[in-house]
Formats: structure tokens, sequence, C-alpha cells
């Protein structure tokens, strides 16, 4: 199976995990970008990545794992700092190159204490600091 | 300037976007993810790819510009579609590496069109179909 082929599939079809994850465009590192979004207030808190593995264990325990780039591990979210994601509902997108997760966020999402790591708005001219620590 | 150093600076610093261009971390091919969310209802539409020059038309003209990893070309959304995505906020991560859209659509997003390209949800035994092609 692609995803592709899921494209013209019925509403409710349902497809194995393995299935799904085999057919999933994972990076040249074996990673995906998940985009975590609080599920109440729908406010998109951080992007991290995942590999298969800390997608399934997502799934499995509903505490999200993600894959730490710079430190080359598993990266519980909150494992240290307390501030754990709970999985509410993941999502892949149509490519099978993106993951959405709805979470529930115990307290704030980034590192700097920041509810959201979006915390920096764009024009054409510059950028501006638009949230505080908390 | 570094996006480390921007963490401690004081509501509403203001950046110039050149400074912000070079400290951003563009990936090995000079891109980055970017979020597309519905700017009205909060959902989350897409993931896709910007290169710096995308981010620079994207924030001049107010209409989204991708950069296609597929075609390796300039993705004008909604060019041939009419599916396009006004610009009404965009957001750096703490990190640099991850960017925000919040958008107002015209149309579905998704190339199957669907609303959102997140029609497939996940748990620990599969995926199924959430969503209808509009």
């Amino acid at each position: 199976m692609t995803f592709k082929e899921l494209e013209t599939r019925a509403l409710h079809t349902r497809v194995s995990l393995d299935t799904l994850l085999t057919a999933a465009k994972w990076n040249q590192d074996g990673l995906m970008p998940a985009i975590a979004q609080d599920a109440e207030s729908g406010e998109v808190l951080m992007m991290a990545w995942m590999n298969e593995q800390s997608l399934r264990e997502t799934l499995d325990t509903g505490q999200v794992c993600y894959w730490s780039r710079s430190r080359q591990t598993y990266w519980r979210k909150g494992e240290s700092s307390g501030h754990r994601q709970r999985l509410v509902q993941a999502y892949f997108d149509c490519d099978g190159d993106a993951l959405l997760l709805k979470v529930s966020q115990s307290g704030p999402a980034c590192h700097t204490n920041r509810p959201s790591c979006f915390y920096l708005t764009l024009d054409e001219t510059g950028g501006q600091i638009v949230t505080e620590p908390q």
C-alpha cells in the first residue's frame, strides 16, 4: 500500500500500523517532522522529530516521545522538566511524511518557558518577540 | 545574533529580517519545515518546506510560496488549483528551525481536496481515514 492509494479509499477505511509505518516517508535519517498542537486551544506548540520507534512508543503509552537530533536519543517530552505532553490524537498527512499530534500539554511547551515555541512574529522587515516566559 | 540570545530579550524586541534569516537553521538543502494553520479555525492544514527566498517572497507578497522538493522549484500554493493561502501571520520557533504560517485558506488545502492534509488518524494498531474530499 502507498499513501497515494489511500487518497481515494472510503471514509473510515482502516489500515494496519505496520503497513502505514512501512509506507511512510521517513527522511534519510529515518525521521519525520511532528507538529504538536494543543488539543483544547488549537495553539501550535512546537515542531520536533520522530522516528518509527518514538512514534510507536507515543501511540502505545499515550505520552509523547520524540527523537532528539542534537542529543541523538529518545526525548520523552517533560521527562526532566515535567512539561509532559499527553497524546490526544495523532494524524499522518496525505503524503505520509509529516505527523500532527493533538496533545494535552502540562506547563509551557517551550524550553524558554513560553507556552509555545513560536514566540517570534515575522514581517517583511524583521521579527518581534511577542510572548514572555511564564 | 543567535536564536539562543533572543530567548532572554525583552518583549517586543525587534530584529532585522536579514539577521534572523542568517541565524536561522536551514537544513543541508537550505530548507525548513513550514506549518500552515487556518488563522480563523486553528486547524492545522499542511506542512511543507520553505527556503530563504520562498519565505522572503511570502512575507513580501502576503501569498504563501513554498519550495517543492519533488519538483525542485518554487511552489506558489494555489497557482494552478486556485486554493491559495493568504498569509495572516508568520512565526519562527525558538530554535529558528521551523516556521508557523497562520493563513487564510481558499478552498481545500490538501491536493486530495480535503480541507486538511491530516486526514488519517493513528492509534496503536493502525490508521483510519476520517475526512472525505470536499
